[in-house]
């Protein structure tokens, strides 16, 4: 990013440059493993949604009050680079933050370790705020996002 | 079973003795092994959710169109008693019957085998007929339930 | 059971009705769910295999240590009766028992609750006690045996 | 890329347009779905790393033979962009596609399609191929890459 840009541009950039960010753990469970001993690639993305729900839980955000509210929350992207493995009854600690402002759409970064500190993986979520019965995409609530600011 | 009794029996138990047998096939995933290497135990219960609705859709009979027209079928029971491990990329034989007739429930039988035709486990489930919007038990559909005799 | 022979059996029947009993809970995950909103059916085999590690763990048993001596615990019966659903978000209490005394296999029962306390369901599962090396069942480990006594 | 490079790079260019793809089909299950109704985002994954093993296998390697001669190869990077959400029971066609050249690492490209020949998402996975003894990054061996070409 723009060193010049950042100093100029006020407002807009102090939003982006504050980030929430939350920690949970994982102790992995036997069916989460692979026949490498692994925990299977797949598996991370459930961790990581549960991560965001107990971010937002811990924000005064119910992930399930929202989505009874009528709004969805699909996952347009996510991307993930492993590390190192992590193996059966290890406790996996997350670290998610979130990318703000958010508008349409809510942008959580993610980090793992394991218990001797060691980077996991790196990963990337984006959902997007949709309206479950039009289907279409909707800014976040207001509720949401003076959580955020 | 007898066949004498069979002669006998009447309207009854023509029906009940009547099952309905089908036969599908699971390549086992990697997402499924374990660190034992064997498929984890809770997956069988997937492979026989296919099995029952393959069996039904070669009836022609759409789970998925039962579902949307209101009637939902959770599982009462489910028990499962494994005589061998499966392993990573086997082709699994998953054989079903059903126990007729069937009233406000169905009842699935499950055999499993390997490759080499030996015996994985025998498994038996228990599906209620639920009226979604009520929540309340209720016969089977008329056009699910002629299917079976 | 034969009552006569329970009346005079002694220690032996001392030992069955001794009971450990342990109590975990359990988030349901967005992924644990289904599209009746109900946590899939299967997924409380995955909750079963915790609760029965952290139980152990609880009384200083490394479920993981005991695989890597080279016993694993394959699971050899499962069942379980469904009484009320869990949806998404739900906390899931979980308790744990084990029938004694153990030899070659290991019995846990388990009841499952709601947040209202209410039953979802009840089940059992039974593992043995296996020579990974030879494939055959052997005793459960005295290290392990004797904690249940 | 730069199109001037590409023009004069002759042999390595020419691998690299060289793409291997095959495609495959995945009924939905109903443990796939969740509350939504959408196949649960970390799914995918699953489907993914089927396609790339049936895909090896028309190609004569068989990934199980593979992994027991040695040579195992973990996720290094997943990505994937959703488009739209597939359903229960939904057939969705994966098609695979392989970056060439192969060195230490494998590349797979994705698109999912449903019925209506609708883009669902688009994904990329790069696998390492690691020596399971050594635990480090080894070449391809020759018997997978020279499939490639």
């Amino acid at each position: 990013m723009n060193g010049a840009m950042k100093k100029n541009s006020g407002l807009l950039i102090s939003k982006i440059i504050i980030m929430k960010s939350f920690e949970t753990s994982f102790r992995v469970r036997y069916s989460e493993t692979d026949r490498m001993g692994y925990v299977y690639y797949s598996r991370y993305a459930e961790y990581f949604e549960v991560a965001r729900v107990e971010m937002l839980r811990s924000m005064g955000i119910s992930y399930r009050d929202l989505e009874d509210s009528g709004i969805i929350l699909p996952v347009v992207t996510y991307s993930i680079r492993f590390s190192k493995p992590a193996y059966y009854d290890d406790l996996i600690r997350v670290k998610v933050s979130v990318k703000c402002p958010l508008k349409a759409s809510i942008t959580f970064l993610y980090e793992s370790y394991n218990e001797k500190n060691e980077l996991l993986n790196e990963a990337q979520v984006t959902l997007a705020f949709i309206d479950r019965t039009t289907g279409k995409p909707v800014r976040a609530p207001a509720a949401v996002a003076e959580k955020f600011y």
